[in-house]
């Protein structure tokens, strides 16, 4: 067994610290990474408070990866020591399945192996990213260009492929009016990607005071939506919502500003699930749609894209022994955009 | 103005009543029919009682009407005296919007008016088709063929136009696993129109009573979801759920019966509204859709339809002043398919 030191959750009830454990030895198939950097999701707290689901403890969180492979096993054909290298939120599935032939990994229908919080293939728990090493079959290890900042590639892996991948499947470019629900981590890599694509993009807000910073960002549009007036000009105008917001909110509100044929595309989770009337839909053939991560051709093709087209998360680095104040903060909002970790904080 | 009569609740806690009313006089657009039969729309009881909106009172349901023309304005082109004719839901729109141009009035940018219940352009209420005669301006008016029966046809204007509409807007057919959720007047007809479309067609029902009639109307399949073992059966098995039910029902555990992919079409209004968790629709890729009834040119395409491969709406006939009991029997669900309003017997 390989000995790794990171940070964890013993139960919902305690904070995050330092922690160390055992991982599984490099496999014929595996690769073992050296973490540099990795993003703090949203979802890390959820997890880590039992908001969605009973998780397993304890619990070291973080599926937005980047590091250097410092070993290979065998068989391994993608990778060699030295290369950089990226982990996302699953690290296997069937890969028999339909869906996981369809480079569906992420729908696998078994189910696929969450980076954290979810049970390997062989019944052991898995250990994500707020780690110093990590050991992965080479299937679901993605490829990182030098090219662009480290740190601020490390939240691709989740914000960046949860974003990218409706908008791609859903087609989303020129001539669509896109509007992000959502500033946050996800929200703002959507923006990017939606600019990107050619759309249209408007960002709904509740806070006048993130005007200046959706458009840096590159938003065409920012509307107040707790202004009746802005919001009645946007009423039935968006071919698409892309909703990353993970609290309660008025679905049937954001409905009405969709055209007919509409889709309201939800990525976040919110805890009390999702709520609206029948009419919102009815009245104008509307749709709403969930969309997960991306599979693992879609997020080497994602971090392809970033690559060439300069495409990265605007983040906050800090250190590990940071992360219940990041938590705090990222609770109130408060990170443009994304907290990542400097692993090298780690001791 | 013409003398009209029909069955009128003057509020929402009176029972249907014999009234006599005024309607326009025939315009130079108009077509005036008589009536020679209506169905009863699960929808009718619902205005009446006020469970989606306040209604406007006294009111006279109906929009599942057949009838002859005996009267036309000056200008009409396309029904002459003596034509037979049908009118569904609408019975106006601006017409000039980009959905109303693109024959999609039934999303009318403005608001359709709809056939009862509603305030015509001229800001006077609409009556319904629990009468002896209406007024509607051509273009809201449809062609009714005399190869099939016309008491089975009234039916085809709301629960079948409303079930066949989206079936052809997603374009449900060969290949492809539909699920009907409700096997009532809506429901009867996307099994109909289901196995006309070349999809192999499953009811979902709760009682295991309706086997033989989903069956005899032509259901592939037929799954009792209170049987896990029958449901586990057909977990993640189809491409498109119909859900014509207007009661609170599990979304989620519907929601797991879809592939990757897969669509949820709701067509009925539950007054509780729609709801489930964010997960059932984020594991795969899954959508959740609604569909209002059709637009004219694909209420005419689908009464051609039905006129070429015989298909008609299975019926009880009543007389009107039987139909407070039969809304009772409707609320019970002892109702094979639709009940039908003979209006001869309206004296």
């Amino acid at each position: 067994m390989i000995q790794a030191k990171g940070y964890a959750a013993q139960s919902p009830e305690t904070d995050l610290a330092p922690w160390n454990f055992e991982r599984r030895d490099v496999g014929p198939h595996d690769v073992q990474i050296e973490i540099l950097y990795c993003g703090v999701c949203h979802s890390d707290l959820h997890q880590i408070k039992n908001d969605w689901f009973p998780g397993i403890f304890p619990m070291v969180p973080g599926h937005e990866i980047v590091g250097r492979v410092i070993r290979t096993g065998d068989h391994v054909k993608k990778f060699k020591t030295g290369d950089l290298a990226g982990v996302g939120c699953m690290v296997d599935s069937c890969q028999e399945c339909e869906n996981c032939k369809a480079g569906l990994e992420q729908y696998c229908l078994e189910g696929n192996t969450q980076t954290y919080n979810g049970l390997g293939r062989d019944g052991v728990p898995t250990y994500g990213g707020y780690s110093n090493t990590i050991i992965v079959r080479e299937e679901f290890v993605l490829h990182v260009s030098g090219k662009l900042s480290l740190a601020a590639t490390a939240p691709l892996l989740c914000a960046g492929i949860t974003t990218y991948s409706p908008l791609r499947h859903w087609k989303v470019g020129k001539g669509h009016k896109l509007a992000v629900l959502g500033l946050g981590g996800l929200g703002h890599m959507a923006v990017k990607f939606g600019v990107a694509f050619g759309a249209e993009v408007t960002v709904l807000s509740t806070s006048p005071s993130k005007e200046e910073a959706a458009k840096a960002l590159g938003a065409h549009r920012f509307v107040v939506t707790s202004d009746p007036e802005q919001l009645a000009a946007v009423t039935g105008t968006f071919d698409f919502i892309l909703d990353t917001v993970s609290a309660k909110h008025d679905m049937d509100m954001y409905l009405a500003l969709l055209k007919t044929d509409g889709t309201h595309i939800c990525v976040g989770v919110p805890a009390e699930g999702i709520a609206f009337q029948a009419f919102s839909l009815l009245g104008g053939r509307k749709s709403v749609a969930g969309s997960g991560i991306g599979g693992i051709p879609e997020t080497q093709e994602m971090l392809d894209f970033c690559a060439e087209h300069n495409i990265v998360s605007e983040i906050e680095m800090i250190d590990i022994n940071d992360i219940t104040s990041a938590y705090e903060r990222m609770l109130k909002g408060d990170v443009r955009y994304r907290f990542v970790i400097d692993m090298a904080t780690l001791k």
